[in-house]
C-alpha cells in the first residue's frame, strides 16, 4: 500500500486527465499522498456527491458544483483526515503494539477521529473543554472514544492531552497540522476530479487552520494547474488573508466569535508555506454575508450546512468573486461541513 | 405517446422484475397512467436520489430507504402531478387554442404549476390568499406564473378560481384529486423501485389530499402486490385514520393547525375510493413527534426536510410502527418536501 513521496508513475491511472508530475510546492507533500489517502479512506469514506442548483448557478453568474462534505461519515470532511491519518500510523506500527491516538477539539474532528478509531479498531482520547454542549459530549462517546474533560482555556486542553500522551503513550493527531490529515483532504478534490465533467475554472474551500485548504492546493495544483484556488474566511478571523497580503505568516492574536465555529482557529505552521507557495487569492465575507449563504443553500438547495459552509457559499455570491474574469465559468464550492447546533443557531436565524 | 388506459404488456419493459397485469383497483386509474407519466416528466422533474443511514437505521430498527422529493424541482414531489397533468392537457389540445390553467394553493402546489407552466410554455393563474408569506408570493411571480390575491378564506379561494376560469377560459388544475395528479406522484413509486436493490417490504407515504398515496399505492400494489403501503398523518388532521377505521369516508370538520402545513386539507373524494381499496394502515403522529423527527433528518441526514415529511419519518420511528413483524425489513419513506418558512419555524425549533 505504502508508496514513497515521489510521484509514482503508477498514480497517472488514477486520472482520466493528464496530470502533471513536478511537485506544485517543495513542503514534501505531493499528490500522491493524496493517492495513497484515496486507498486507505476506501471503504470508510463517503464518496460525496456533488451537486448543482439553478437557482444558484443564477445568482452567481457562473456554474458552481457544489461538493457535499456535510454528507461525509460524521458529518464533516474531517473524517478523511483522521481515517488516512490512523490508517497510515496503523501500517507503520503493525509489527509493534497497537497504538491509540489523542485529540483535543469541541468540533468536527473529534467526532471523525472518534468514529475512525471506532472503525479502524484504535483506542482513541478526546480532550473537550468541560463547557463542550452536551449533544457533542456524547456523539463522542457514541462514536466509542474515551472522552477526557478539560478545563475550558488554550492551556487546560493542551495539558490535558500532553497528560494522555505521557500515561497512555497515546500518539497525538492534530486536527490540520499534518500532511497525513492534509492528504487525507486532498481526496475531495481527486473525487471531484472525476465526478465533474466541466473543467473546473476555479475552486473555493474555506480556511481555519488551513488543512483542508493545503490538501485542495496540493491535489488541485497538480492535476489541473491552471485552476484558480480561492481561500474563504471570515473577515472576523481573517489571519489567513492578513498573512497572504503581508506575504508573512501573520498569526490571530484573538479568539474570534464567528458564527463560523469551525473556522476560528489559526492557520497553522504546516499549512502556510503551503498556502503561501499555491493559493490565488483569499475572500473574506461578513457575518451577515455568512448568516445569508448559510439561509439561502437550506433553502434553495435543502442542504442543512453549518456556517463554516456557509463561508464558500458567501464568498462565491461576494462582489469580489462577480468581479472576476467571465473565463471563470465553473467553480468549485466545498460544503465542508453540515453539524449545526440547533440551540445556538436560534440565537442568529 | 398517449397510450390506452389497460395496461399494455410494453409497459414491461420499464421494469425489471415482473409486474402484475390486473388493475389493483377499479378507480379506472393504473400503473398504465403512472407509466406515461415518467414519459411526460422525463426531462423536466428530478430522478431524486434515494439516501440511507446507518443513525437512521440503528433508531428505526429497520433498513430506511429515504426517496429525498425534497430535491425535487420547487422543492416538493408536487412537481410531478403539475407537469403530467399540463403536459397531457397540452396533447389533448394540440390541434386547438393554447390552454392556460389555474389553481388556488398556498403551498407547494402553488409553485409547481407556476414552473411547470414556465417549462411547458403555458400560461398560469395562481390564486392565493392575500394573507399568503410575501416569499410564497415572490416565488409563484419568480417562476412565472400570474399571482391572484383574494380574501383568505375558502369561500374566497373558490370564487377567485371561477372568476379566471370563467374570464380567461382556464382548466383548472387541482392540487391533489385528479387521476393525472396521482399518476406523477406515483412515478416517485417506479423510480424507487428501479433504485433500490433491495425489495422494499412497506412503504411510508404521508396523506393530505390523498393524491401522493393514491399514486403510490397504485404503483407499488401492481409492482410488489405483497408490499405494505402505510399512510402517515397527525393526530391533529386525521381525517383519513378515521375513515380508514370507519371505512367510510370522514370529511375534516375544522382546519387543523398542524405543524405539517402541507397535511393540513382533507382527504379528496377521487382519493378516498383508492385509499379504502389498497392502504394497509394509517399511521397518526404527534406534533412534539412531527418536530422530533424533523429535526433528526436535519441532524442525522443534514436534509432540509419540512415538517409534512418529518411526519413519515415520525411514522417509520413510531411505537406502532415498530410493533410490525420484523419481517418488514425494509422501509421506503417519501421526503415528500424541504420548503420550509424560516420565520415560523423559528416558532417551534
Ligand atoms: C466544517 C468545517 N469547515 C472548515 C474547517 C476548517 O478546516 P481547516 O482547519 O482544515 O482549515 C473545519 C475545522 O474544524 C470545520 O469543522
Ligand atoms: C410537502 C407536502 N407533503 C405532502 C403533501 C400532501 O399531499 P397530498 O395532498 O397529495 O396528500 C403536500 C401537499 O401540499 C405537501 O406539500
Amino acid at each position: 500500500m505504502l508508496r514513497g513521496r515521489s510521484l509514482h508513475l503508477s498514480s497517472l491511472v488514477y486520472s482520466k486527465k493528464p496530470i502533471n508530475i513536478m511537485s506544485v510546492t517543495d513542503q514534501g507533500f505531493t499528490i500522491d499522498d493524496v493517492r495513497q489517502a484515496e486507498q486507505r479512506i476506501k471503504g470508510y469514506a463517503t464518496k460525496t456527491p456533488v451537486m448543482t442548483s439553478h437557482r444558484m448557478d443564477a445568482k452567481a453568474g457562473r456554474k458552481v458544483f457544489f461538493k457535499c462534505e456535510l454528507f461525509q461519515r460524521t458529518g464533516s470532511f474531517k473524517f478523511r483526515g483522521a481515517v488516512n491519518f490512523l490508517s497510515k500510523l496503523l501500517e507503520q506500527s503493525k509489527d509493534g503494539p497497537a497504538p491509540c491516538v489523542t485529540t483535543h477539539s469541541s468540533g468536527n474532528f473529534a467526532q471523525s477521529l472518534a468514529l475512525a478509531s471506532n472503525l479502524l479498531g484504535a483506542k482513541a482520547y478526546v480532550v473537550m473543554p468541560s463547557i463542550a454542549p452536551q449533544c457533542k459530549q456524547d456523539a463522542v462517546k457514541e462514536y466509542g472514544a474515551e472522552l477526557i474533560l478539560c478545563t475550558p482555556t488554550e492551556q487546560g486542553r493542551v495539558a490535558a492531552k500532553d497528560k494522555v500522551v505521557e500515561e497512555k503513550g497515546a500518539v497525538y493527531a492534530p486536527s490540520s497540522q499534518h500532511h497525513d490529515i492534509m492528504a487525507g483532504q486532498g481526496t475531495m478534490f481527486t473525487e471531484m476530479f472525476e465526478q465533474v465533467d466541466e473543467k473546473l475554472d476555479a475552486i473555493i474551500a474555506p480556511v481555519g487552520g488551513g488543512g483542508m485548504l493545503s490538501g485542495i492546493l496540493v491535489a488541485a495544483k497538480t492535476l489541473q494547474p491552471g485552476i484558480k484556488v480561492i481561500a474563504a474566511e471570515p473577515e472576523l478571523a481573517n489571519d489567513c488573508y492578513q498573512s497572504f497580503v503581508a506575504k508573512k505568516h501573520i498569526r490571530q492574536d484573538h479568539y474570534p466569535n464567528t458564527v463560523a465555529d469551525g473556522l476560528r482557529i489559526s492557520l497553522g505552521d504546516v499549512a502556510w508555506p503551503i498556502v503561501r507557495d499555491l493559493v490565488d487569492d483569499v475572500i473574506t465575507v461578513t457575518e451577515e454575508e455568512i448568516k445569508e449563504s448559510t439561509k439561502l443553500v437550506w433553502q434553495c438547495m435543502k442542504l442543512c450546512i453549518e456556517p463554516s459552509a456557509g463561508v464558500g457559499v458567501a464568498a462565491v455570491m461576494s462582489d469580489k468573486f462577480k468581479a472576476l474574469s467571465p473565463d471563470i465559468k465553473n467553480v468549485g464550492v466545498i460544503l465542508c461541513g453540515g453539524n449545526i447546533d440547533i440551540d445556538s443557531m436560534k440565537n442568529w436565524l
